[in-house]
């Protein structure tokens, strides 16, 4: 490895291309605005080509996602000099196209440049060039990106819905475009602009007893749970952020402090690995233990615990038809719910629970709900951390309501059957 | 590999002797009994010798555990021809001696014989020679093993509390022992003596997807839901026997039928493989598949799932000082619950749940119970299956309420302070 | 996995469908042709479609290389009924054309076959499809290949070499190409018509003794080294055939019989398996055992070995300027050779030494020469093999000369410095 | 891990106590003398007792191999506070005792301090006792060791050659034992005495063009070829050190220089790995580079390459008996040689090859000999590297000629058939 190159600077974690150079000698590459200025690596611009063997790589500056993004294309010169496939980092997607919501001061105008970089700059490259975008399918910088990881020019330029707008729709698409930003977005995009201290070992957290670990909550440590929504469910440390797993990149830098430590719960201790390098990603480096076996240790201790009832979705459609009272609180995103939701719910997005905290009445039970579940289950966490008793959890949640033929509404207020 | 040793017909798995010679062209060798006859192999009896390179073992036969148990010394014949260490079978193990309970109408032969092998046959090799037992702690096979691998004769001799007995004391001793029969060791005694069917392959279940899970369920199938006590208390398929992973090697024989398929509920696919092995030792080869992508499969299903309260010590202690009537149902072996239980607890061992089912008052409010929860979630599932309605589970157990201080009585009747 | 497709009948290996169909309970799909009958699976002709979710897979008849073979074009129905990419078997490569040289006694008509099967099935369906090659570079069945995995049809469309031909250049092309056919594939066609016989499980030659291997030499079992080119040249048991790991899969199949045993020699026991798994894959399941230890076990044996001299570049240059009298045997193939060699070297392919024998004068000392050395091996080990006492071989061969400027001849006679 | 314990300062390895402690936390202990005193970690002596759960380990002052060494005796407290186990260190190995060759001038006060620490320190635990030595077979800390990894105290008592002998023939014995010391003992000394400097991450080499790899051997550079001996002989870099992957650790610390860079070849990438590893234990930290693509890269540059003839046991044998004239040099220990060697040999130690390369008469040929041949080509190397031109390798070497029965001789000059 003897070049690194970076298509932008990125919000949601934080980039390891400082770790990289210093481990390989190799040299960091990345674009240049006035708006922000990265404080390492080196400056590229259009037309700078990187050989390598028969290949060549060549800059194309295409801001929009931000101001200093550039794409790259890819010749095999042994065939020809013209490129085969560009790499447009979060400029453009499989069936999308790049957030462009962190200027929000001057959104029409990125929107734009956005629109200009993709067919002014992109698309003339033919429609036979591969496309190898940074992101994959459940990122939080597109929504509506394909399950494919690859895509042609082409094909884009054809299917892509977004492409299927004139400039001035799609300007108008990207200023309405709803996207979430997570506090820790400041602190990745502080980090990345620097470059990211080194990290000479991944730091291992260590084994603490329940009396360490007790003692640690006691001094301010902060608990994540990352076991299953279930697990979670049946018994957890109380006052525990639950997050499952696979599910920490997109929702921890919500709700946890890079200024206190973190224990973790974990089912092993490959989870616990797994964990902490997700944990990483996003800038916390200060996991400083693990529950020693387990939930089960904390059990047989003799500690209290706590867990939260679960209901299916045959129960939140009996209590529609009946009519009890209770809140449904959908946590989805607020595109989500008004494509489609329970009538009678209450929303507030699961990131934003905490800030919202107040708005929940706390007299009637709550229910907390989402898609599958899975997003629920950390509101259900969160209000039980904030000391609201009556708290179940709808496992399975509108993909379940709408199996069984629950009423949905739309934002406008028409009802349909799911 | 060429030679493979049986210290004797085993009754808690499936010997994989076959499968190993059938790959390795290895020969089996075991020794011999009028009780039981072999089907398979060769006989063994003492003095029997087999050279390799320079090590030489030589059999000694070690009635007692079964007749036709035998031991095998080891000597590095560079250094001696005498022994450096001896292999015991279930004959001697480290801190106990192996069950004599599987002949119960020759029980004081048995015993009687099980004492003149060790103090006649093995201990006269020397205090110097190293124990290797064919069991370490954890086993069905004897309670009292200590977590040492192994040993030396010497040390036993002085320090294993059975081996401080005399003839008599041991054969009183042994006589009054109480160990379980679970159902399945008749199919191993039966599949160990005409030698089991070898396994070309690891049978690998096949994914099910919700639906198709359902539909073998109405066929008769038996899910076994091997998840954590915490997920299966959080949500499980209604009627589903749950077992955690790491116990199904001990319990699992109790309640599968081996005239059924079997379908899994596991966390992801290891463990899934995981539970087909051990089933596939105690020669249950009807997993025929799992639920794909686990319970969360289910949820998003829109059917309905069952789930188990939990409840911690804190609360059975303060159910006790308020005489709340219910039934604390203590499913640990008669042996610990003897040895100190809480006041009017109920016993039935965990594996003879569904022989008792009838002596259970359903009435009240039933909470299982055991050493840490592990066994007590196996009777809740049993109950919940047999359509007990009002179930909880006590995750943290005995382990928990001696670390609180609840009261225990022993056996006599005696009350203590845990 | 539920369905398995085979883009044609494989001649270069024993394809893994009935296997992988008797595990995974998954059907076989390929093509039909009057020529060559499978006698397993399922027919399939233009326009079958079947559906995966948001997939679509449509079957597009492409004779040429083969009568009966297909390619595949793959739809994201979430975006377009046309197709995003399509699998195009050995039709169209990256950079190259499929092999058309089975039917020799129809060569124009099949090679017209293939060319109006990439201009009228292939390219039809637009510049933007990404194609899905079965083979890359390194492969016996194209030496054009790019070394990029996959491609677009516009973009090979453009460049690749063979597609710039008009209809007439491209079938006089493909008539006068050479390709050599080890004779290994007869064995391969037959069993990929008939469906090969699955592998219950790979089997694991034992190790034996270098008296249990010199016996079964004895006895007639073939002996393969699979060590590196500079072992082999330091020692090896006399007679054998020496082929390098990575080389097996390319040319065991030119000499090895399928009526005999076969023994290996390894560097350590995962390059015996990764051997046995290359030639299973050509059909020998007779590989019955591998020397234990090593090439070190046969030394200490006191056994006689034979080593091959090693000769660097600068050695045959050196011979050139002062007209050694020597025999320089070239075994690349004929194209390499015509491309451009050394003067007055001998030319014959490695795969035809045998064959070729008694045209190479033994009087001369022998240096074996290639492209680096690696197929000069074997021919050096074959040479050996039969007798032959004076042979050398040059680690480096061809690129090495070039690199110090060795004079080398095209095939015309016109001489150029390298 | 929370304690870690030294027996003693070791010569022949960077011990990695203080990098297990600084990721572990753990503290470190060891014994004190006047002789050398550690600088780091904690100092422990008689009767010091350290108990983890039901184990305690109580410290045991056994001077001899060292002035500081000490034992550990293990007891499980659940059955007896009198000892199970004890870790011997260096002070009594399985079939064997320490070296006591450390303090020339002290040998005979030294002999008598390991006697009395293994008959009045150790033995008297009693025969039951099982023996956890700090060395296995293959040591250079002792010649005799037995190939199984643990043995008892009685089993020693009875069988172990040295403690057959009185108090007097002990010390005798020990006096007129035979060990080298290889330069890097000095290093190893004062690096374990400070305590390692530790290693944050395992330094990774660099793959290395020939260019490059040409260009630093230019500016002083050592060669380390890590390829078996066939490999060697085949072909090598010119003026590499050859020793074999496995040799690395007994012998690397003979020839390299701690003042100078190392650059690897290796047959893979995996085979680097564990070489950077075995010269980390040895201190070398300045392994810069390895050649990537290994030897081939070389051979296909064009450059020169070195090879070494081999030759079998049989020639060996035939020379003999036609009397020829050449050097048979062999390698082998003092000890082993002069237990039976090769009539008309010459003998230095391979560690001492380089010191003593003006003994060897150059102007016959060269045969490098040892007891397998692993050596032996190490030896061929060095003087290949020495510039001595007539140099040839016997793989197999002793073994192989006593194989075939050639005549040996033993130090007294009789003779006798092998």
């Amino acid at each position: 490895i003897t070049h690194i190159f970076e298509t932008h600077r990125n919000e949601d974690y934080v980039i390891g291309s400082t770790d990289l150079a210093r481990r390989s000698g190799a040299k960091i590459y990345h674009g240049k605005s006035d708006v922000m200025r990265f404080e390492y690596g080196n400056f590229v611009t259009d037309n700078d080509t990187f050989e390598f063997g028969g290949l060549k790589l060549k800059v194309i500056t295409t801001p929009g996602h931000t101001f200093e993004s550039i794409s790259i294309s890819l010749s095999d010169t042994g065939f020809s000099e013209k490129p085969i496939a560009v790499f447009t980092g979060d400029t453009l997607f499989v069936g999308d196209v790049g957030r462009a919501d962190f200027y929000p001061d001057q959104a029409e105008k990125v929107a734009g440049l956005l629109y200009d970089s993709i067919f002014n700059k992109l698309m003339p490259l033919g429609d036979h060039v591969i496309l190898y975008p940074a992101h994959g399918a459940g990122s939080v910088c597109g929504s509506g990106l394909a399950s494919r990881e690859f895509s042609s020019l082409g094909y884009e330029r054809k299917y892509s819905p977004r492409l299927q707008l004139s400039r001035d729709e799609f300007i108008e698409y990207k200023i309405n475009e709803h996207h979430y930003q997570p506090p820790y977005f400041k602190q990745m995009e502080c980090a990345n602009q620097k470059g990211a201290d080194p990290l000479l070992e991944i730091p291992k957290p260590i084994p603490m007893t329940v009396d360490e670990f007790a003692e640690a909550i006691g001094n301010g440590m902060q608990v994540l749970d990352v076991r299953s929504a279930e697990a979670t469910a049946g018994a957890f440390v109380p006052a525990s952020l639950a997050i499952p797993l696979n599910m920490i990149s997109a929702f921890a830098g919500w709700y946890l402090s890079y200024e206190k430590d973190i224990g973790l719960v974990a089912e092993d201790d490959t989870d616990v690995d797994h964990a902490v390098q997700f944990l990483l990603r996003l800038g916390y480096t200060r996991v400083v233990g693990y529950l020693q076996k387990g939930l089960v240790a904390w059990e047989v201790s003799g500690r209290d615990y706590d867990s939260i009832r679960t209901v299916y979705a045959g129960v939140i459609k009996e209590r529609m038809n009946n009519h009890v009272n209770y809140t449904l609180l959908d946590v989805r995103s607020i595109d989500e719910y008004q494509a489609g939701h329970l009538p009678n719910s209450t929303h507030i997005y699961v990131g934003e629970i905490l800030k919202m905290i107040d708005e929940i009445p706390k007299e009637k039970p709550i229910t907390t709900f989402c898609g599958s579940g899975q997003r629920a289950i950390i509101a259900a966490s969160l209000l039980r951390q904030k000391g609201i008793e009556n708290v179940e959890v709808c496992l399975g949640s509108m993909a379940a309501c709408k199996k069984i033929g629950c009423q949905t509404v739309t934002e406008d207020g028409s009802k349909k059957a799911a």
